[in-house]
């Protein structure tokens, strides 16, 4: 009952924050943006995110995105901590497409217990807390209900910013190719913590990331996911892992099908090889 | 003059129609959809816009995706011609991704002269009259003034409801993979006419699409991007056909390099082949 309590305000004070950030984001989404006004963007709102909690909760520990990614990995710990990704979706935020939002979320023993992802442009507030569900603009929501892949809306991300390298895009769009045969549909939105809240809220029903930037872009979406019902794995089908830069999330009843698809798509460039070589190979030998 | 004066009004009637259906689509959105609340909504946005413009104008042709694509194809002709659909986004419908929207283009002498995509999830109202600017919820719009490539948002879909056929996929994701290579990032976000909009407001730099369902997915639209400064031809670089299921749009400067890069894209299957073969062969030989 105290934790609850003290997660309860824990919340608020998060949803304070991420609605304060969200302020500046909304106004500089609006503006031409001139090359700075990104970083200028992302440190505002962090230092403003990080102020906020230092004042309320000075011996809380902080990882943010801004800080962490230019400072080196900050170790997570047991203590509470805070993780902040004050601005997701930035090439959105560049580009005036509508997918960015604040995501803050708290671990305690490493196990995230409040979350919050708050998108300023559509004023969508997504939290939930550990135990206490999951809510958008105050109302509960849950994951969907399909059972069938081939019914499924599939989300997840071409990264490119970080890495322009063949193989990473071949292997990226080779393993989306080998899924594109067994759902409905794709779509690619921009923003990772969004993304978890689609599975949440049953926009989406199958969503999986691989590379991102850190724990700062699944944290606040964790919870949220989990609240509502959800599943968090990694690709692989093992325990997701809030610091390995891989998630995958759906609903309980899709996770296996999923995994195994996941799992095929993997090895799906290997065995298109294998099939390629000796199709040729006999049509060598029989020329 | 007097055919401005006209557009105009035709115009004004178009967005009493699609805000109407809108309401139709909002209130279907936030429902539990059971099999048929596609089918049913899409049908009657359809009914309703097509009286509405009826009971003006009884002598315009009408072509709409339910009708027309159920009876099969309508000849476009000189005549105006209202071009409808009803529900652009039909799966984000389903499973309540808010990219859906209303798209009504109308044709004089088969030139797209007036344009309304409306969004009710988002409440965005898309305009256009041939002559007299592209609007957002009564603001003018105009497209970015992206000349990079290197930096553009790219827009695409992933067509498989119509053909699950191996090729037909593998060309796609061929296709998108040699462009990821030359853009900042890709999105789908499942709406064609959302997608013409979102170049037209310069929330994407570049959209493309190949095989989408008929005129009524660009008929709207294409005065938009028209309108706000943008272009709109062929992926193959040739003169946009309304009627042949295929378009691109971007801003004037980077039209010339996407095009190039849409070539490059289609051909890079067929060298990857080659260089594959060719790889093969010389390891077998020197074996």
């Amino acid at each position: 009952m105290a934790e609850n309590d003290s997660l309860q305000e824990f919340l608020t004070i998060a949803v304070d924050a991420a609605k304060k950030a969200g302020e500046i984001i909304r106004k500089g989404f609006y503006e031409i943006k001139h090359v700075d006004l990104v970083t200028e963007t992302d440190k505002a709102c962090e230092d403003l995110i990080f102020n906020h909690l230092r004042q309320h909760y000075p011996k809380h520990k902080l990882i943010g995105e801004e800080t962490t990614a230019a400072c080196g990995t900050t170790e997570l710990t047991d203590e509470p901590t805070w993780i902040v990704d004050p601005l997701d979706g930035t090439t959105n935020f560049v580009h005036g497409f509508p997918f960015v939002c604040v995501s803050i979320g708290l671990t305690i023993g490493k196990i995230p217990k409040v979350g919050v992802v708050y998108n300023p442009i559509m004023d969508e507030l997504f939290t939930g807390i550990h135990g206490k569900g999951a809510f958008l603009n105050g109302k509960p929501i849950k994951v969907s209900s399909q059972s069938e892949l081939v019914k499924s809306l599939l989300a997840t991300e071409n990264r490119l910013e970080q890495s322009v390298i063949s193989p990473t895009v071949d292997a990226t769009t080779n393993r989306i190719n080998s899924l594109l045969f067994k759902v409905r549909s794709l779509r690619m939105s921009g923003s990772c913590a969004l993304n978890l809240c689609g599975v949440a809220c049953g926009r989406l029903d199958l969503f999986y990331e691989l590379g991102f930037g850190g724990p700062w872009d699944v944290a606040g979406g964790a919870v949220i996911v989990k609240e509502a019902g959800g599943v968090l794995f990694d690709p692989s089908g093992k325990d997701f892992d809030i610091t390995s830069q891989r998630v995958a999330a759906s609903n309980p009843l899709l996770k296996d099908a999923f995994i195994e698809a996941l799992l095929q798509s993997a090895v799906r460039k290997l065995s298109m090889r294998i099939r390629s070589f000796n199709l040729q190979l006999s049509s060598l030998v029989t020329s």
